[in-house]
């Protein structure tokens, strides 16, 4: 029988020494005897991201994860963020990133932030997503000033330039085509944001920012364009049917792309207080129906960007406690366990540090690593890249055909 | 000096921790007080063959190790199961895979497979082996219904279509070219066949055959077209005057193809009775005489295939005291004792598992593995791919040139 393959993401798992933890790194400090076992009856090691001393985004290195390489199938970060902010993006999709922005009287743009505080976001992304000549441009509102616009339809190019000046004091720049195929593209969006200005000028939400002495949010400036790209469906790739449980938009979006069944998990909340437990329950259900499974769990880096190390090593024990539930699967099914990046808490932000890694299943062999962390995986010298993950599940679960005879 | 060459291919030798070896596999439970000492006096580490996580047979295993790029040179397992047969190929012959079948009176194949029982195989594969119209047909049998077809001439291409239907019920299909360049094959094939089908039918042994009741082998179906590459000879692409020993003719097949010297040693079987002691003398008698040599001991594999951990141990035993041999050579051999893949005797098949290597002679770097098998070489953190393995002996022998200034 052949074996089915769960692989846990912990997001931003690795990470540096720590002051604040007599110098260890939070996976060091956590009491962990579930990963330490799991480790201890398989293989650990040390994986980089993409590849070595690169410092990756989520995004990047899910896609690598899933044996898409970034190179060849990361299209711009607009089509990624876009799908971080919740547009679930279609293979053809054009992405922008977007600022609201403020826009004076005489066409100049005096704030590229729109003061950042922008609680009207929401309700101004909605207004200004329609469609239009035979297009959807869909607006979704992220953090302060930042949104993404979605262009949908047909015979669209991501090869036009920024109507973002990117400096202030100037005015918003036409859309441009970048080559001979993008002139309807360019047509488009330019014709889109002069409707735009016209809504947000004449917005209640922008008059009550003004009444109260707030710069207004009224012009949208559109930077990297970029298209969503179209993957290799994953049943094609594998030949495995495969599902995707995360409580972040960007992973789902990246597992809609790959054609997996996305998972919900009411209590997968895609921050520090998701439900470990329910969420590792329900994807070792989700395998009854599927051979393969990929969950996120965002919680570690979260913690990293906040530069807690004491949160990130308490939810890598809720952590721990949760994955206990995979040992009764050893017979049936490979287990492998990493992170997307490193998110050290003393820089708060990714860094080019490899992660752990460990692969478990019964009869597989072991290396002698008794504890997973970022200094006892690193000494066994099993070493891989993000790209190696599934040819190893896939051949841990003899899955994969012979390569010559 | 130059010190000269010597690589052991251990054919499957990585395997997985086995319940029948205490959970050892069976190299760490053999008795290798040589092996041991070969990679205390060298370095040891741990070989994907090919690329990580690929499950690799012998043909691309050994084309690898002996510098060739199977992604280049391997094109398909057409020629490389003729030459596992003992067709001995030459560069630009066609080969085919090839199946005895039953055709019925209407023309039908009702079995393809003939009965799988077919002790009259070799003699009807000579008499399909004959000339025709300037190429000359070559068929050798393999086990139970199998074979192959060689085709040698000028202006053969592989790009014809087979002649198996692929499942019973159906007539034979007509061989068609598959570009402009093949018509001239998949003519002559189809004129072949056809020969072939009134010799088969008029065979003593298929008359034989169908009065006991079996069903005729009296079609060759043919699938899997593929010519026969043409290497780089070793000789030029890195100037050493190179010897072959195995037992088994897959492997002379490609020894001859790199333009090996093919040696000969009447005890090396390719079975678990080889004469262990006499293929490692003769490996290093013929290093008077060339600058490498490759020699493949089959054992491991068999014992692999046949699900025996306790043979393979006692095979492994077997090599090692054979290996003893070696010692002697230090200060004018470097030597290679690695596997060309892993056959783990749990699943009886071929996996992706790399394979533990070590590289001995006198003067080299150490790097404290002191015990030669999966675990132990792992952790040493020295992990190659089994194209590093030519280069790593060149330079060990201080024959590579330098790459800049």
């Amino acid at each position: 029988m052949m074996k089915k393959l769960l692989l846990f993401v912990l997001d931003g798992l690795g990470d540096r020494p720590n002051p604040q933890l007599n110098g260890e790194t939070p996976l060091q400090a956590a009491y962990r005897p579930n990963l330490n076992a799991l480790v201890s009856t398989g293989l650990g090691g040390m994986m980089f991201p993409v590849r070595k001393g690169l410092v990756c985004g989520s995004d990047t290195s899910h896609l690598s994860l899933l044996g898409y390489d970034p190179e060849k199938v990361y299209t711009g970060r607009g089509p990624f963020e876009a799908m971080g902010l919740g547009i679930v993006a279609e293979p053809g999709d054009i992405a922008f990133r977007a600022n609201f922005a403020t826009r004076s009287r005489d066409g100049i743009i005096s704030d590229r932030r729109a003061g950042r505080d922008i609680p009207e976001s929401g309700s101004l992304a909605k207004k200004i997503s329609f469609s239009m000549n035979g297009a959807e441009f869909i607006v979704k509102e992220g953090v302060e000033h930042r949104a993404a616009l979605v262009i949908r339809g047909k015979g669209l190019s991501p090869e036009v330039s920024d109507s973002d000046p990117h400096e202030q004091g100037r005015a918003p720049r036409k859309v441009l085509p970048l080559d001979d195929n993008a002139k309807h593209t360019a047509d488009l969006v330019n014709e889109y944001l002069e409707r735009v200005r016209t809504i947000l000028d004449s917005s209640p939400e922008n008059r009550d920012r003004e009444s109260k002495g707030k710069p207004a949010a009224n012009e949208l400036l559109l930077r990297g364009a970029g298209i969503t790209p179209r993957l290799q469906p994953f049943r094609e790739k594998y030949d495995l049917d495969g599902a995707c449980l995360a409580g972040i938009p960007l992973i789902t979006g990246i597992g809609n792309l790959a054609g997996l069944h996305l998972l919900k998990h009411p209590g997968a909340t895609g921050r520090v207080d998701t439900d470990y437990n329910g969420k590792v329950k329900a994807a070792i259900r989700a395998l009854d129906s599927h051979d393969f499974v990929i969950v996120n769990i965002k919680a570690p880096d979260i913690a990293g960007h906040d530069g807690d190390p004491l949160l990130k090593r308490d939810v890598i024990e809720k952590i721990d406690s949760a994955l206990g539930q995979t040992f009764e699967l050893s017979d049936s099914v490979v287990t492998c366990v990493t992170g997307d990046h490193s998110t050290p808490c003393a820089s708060k932000e990714h860094s080019g540090d490899p992660v752990p890694i460990l692969f478990s299943t019964s009869g597989m062999r072991r290396n002698n690593v008794r504890q997973f962390d970022e200094v006892n995986c690193c000494r066994s010298g099993f070493n891989l890249l993000s790209g190696d993950v599934m040819p190893m599940l896939m051949q841990l679960s003899d899955r994969l055909e012979k390569y010559g005879a």
